[in-house]
């Protein structure tokens, strides 16, 4: 069997198996969240890493050296954020063909270095290797208080909510790989969205604080990553694809395609977070971004997504998400 | 200007200056030693990244799934060690071609377990994608006590030693990909130097708790590693080539290549450290592990290594050892 067709997830569900159970009990979560969790003394440590390979996750034609660094980053931070954690520590291991310029390498670590910058991050070490393509993999060691957003965490009842928009990366992603030209501001708002993504570190440190247990980021896409907390949590979850929040332009613009973005676009790395109903009536009053909610969680079809129209009725959808094996149409910018 | 002709530490020097100095005053170490380190309450955490890179780093040929997990988490295990440290927490970011066999990345992780149940060490997370050749990055977290064992540590007068043997890996790896058929022990002591190095975990704790303060592990080489702790230490470094601990059956079959390999080679993961003659005197009392002085920290030529031979006079010697970008004609098996 190839690795293609057991599919990302079937091979992680392997890799658990096969490595087994952790044996520090220091640790609190190992795999199978945002990230890994373990005790120093009074406080958590968190750590995560994530992987951007040229032609894979992104393009050169479409994507600036800087920008690149700037994603790079971000992504890591995204999960930091979703266990409710404050980024500290980031090391970068670089593969780059011999023939790069350096002047591009200058750039990405700018890029690093702006959201680096602006989230207090420290880069404290790495690596260079010779690469076939460009290869930038950043680990990200944060910390939280005793309070974290986990995935596991959801209940019957909770609300299922969202920060932001979704669907407006992969908007930005299909602009940047057609010959689309929408107007400047447009352009700006999608380009920002698919390449400077803002990892919500404030937001998810009000949700901790305030009540909130179960979070997750959005990298794969809605439907995936609640399928994460869903499976994790061991309940269903009902959404109501009428209330998904997708931003106006990109509804204009992408008609019934915007839908299909917001669902399973992914990379928009806002927040999914779930929460009884007082709490987030309480979320509402003290955070300034915007959230919606979108559906709830339930009892029934534990593990699974169900999508629901404007008059309850059930919708099918095949598309789950970004699976890095077994999506090959789907190749990102 | 390209990024091979800047070279591997050209690149890191030019991104320590782009990404500018830490802020945070818990960190003990950035950029620029075996690990980072900062302080958790009591402890010292610290963290180290190295990549595996598929026809750069090893070739499928001549390598096996397992013994590569294993190589993955020993070369980041030997960068904990090298800091008088104990790793902790492992977390792997895999890139694979779609079409590379599960049974193979059950394999890799099997190796991974072999070496993080010798060392300790449980594995808390990563991730997988899609790749264009095979790509094994591994973070690794680790904990020391108050005292490190640095780079920037060692004092003119010190004495230089190493354990173990070197030029055992790089002999290894010439075995591998050249028709070279040495009996089955030779076999033997070859393959399992150059594909499952053992990291001097447990000898560092000995130096770091009996009074070493400079120490690196050899990975790049001898002769490289040893500038980088004269670099960092800002002195000078004799070595008299005749104390150089080559295993005799090495010298055997590879007579005078068998001082370039223990000079340049790489990869043996044995630990290089410096000490006044009183420690070192000490140390031989306690540690069962056999290591060799093989010269001593001056405080001329800061920064440079002399290599001397048996009458004492200056050899001069070209290769200084593992660059990334320059040594085109130095393929890893």
């Amino acid at each position: 069997m190839k690795v293609w067709e057991l599919g990302e997830f079937g091979l992680i569900d392997l890799i658990a198996r096969t490595v087994g159970k952790p044996s520090r009990e220091e640790l609190v979560l190992g795999i199978g969240d945002d990230t890994a969790a373990w005790r120093t003394g009074k406080s958590i440590q968190l750590a995560t890493t994530d992987i951007l390979i040229q032609d894979v996750h992104f393009n050169l034609d479409n994507v600036t050296w800087r920008d690149l660094g700037w994603k790079a980053l971000a992504v890591n931070i995204s999960d930091i954020a979703a266990m409710g954690g404050m980024p500290c520590y980031a090391m970068v291991s670089l593969g780059l063909p011999p023939d790069t310029e350096v002047a591009s390498v200058r750039e990405l670590y700018r890029g690093i270095k702006d959201i680096a910058g602006k989230f207090d991050v420290d880069i404290v070490g790495g690596n260079i290797s010779k690469a076939p393509v460009a290869i930038i993999d950043v680990s990200l060691i944060g910390k939280a208080s005793q309070v974290l957003l986990t995935r596991s965490a959801a209940k019957p009842g909770d609300l299922i909510a969202v920060t932001g928009y979704l669907g407006t990366s992969a908007a930005g992603c299909r602009m940047l790989k057609s010959s689309l030209k929408p107007d400047k501001s447009m352009t700006v708002l999608l380009k920002k969205a698919h390449l400077r993504p803002n990892p919500r570190v404030a937001e998810a440190q009000i949700l901790a604080k305030n009540g909130v247990k179960a979070a997750i980021d959005i990298s794969d896409g809605l439907i995936s990553d609640l399928t994460h907390i869903c499976e994790a949590s061991k309940v269903g979850a009902r959404v109501q694809m009428d209330r998904l929040p997708v931003h106006p332009r990109v509804k204009a613009a992408f008609k019934d395609e915007a839908m299909a973005m917001a669902l399973s676009g992914g990379e928009d790395y806002e927040l999914l977070f779930t929460a009884k109903s007082s709490v987030i009536d309480k979320i509402r009053k003290i955070m300034s971004t915007r959230f919606t909610v979108i559906g709830e969680i339930t009892k029934e079809h534990s593990g699974k997504v169900t999508l629901l129209d404007r008059q309850g009725k059930t919708v099918n959808w095949d598309e789950r998400g970004w699976d890095h094996f077994r999506s090959q149409g789907q190749e990102k910018a």
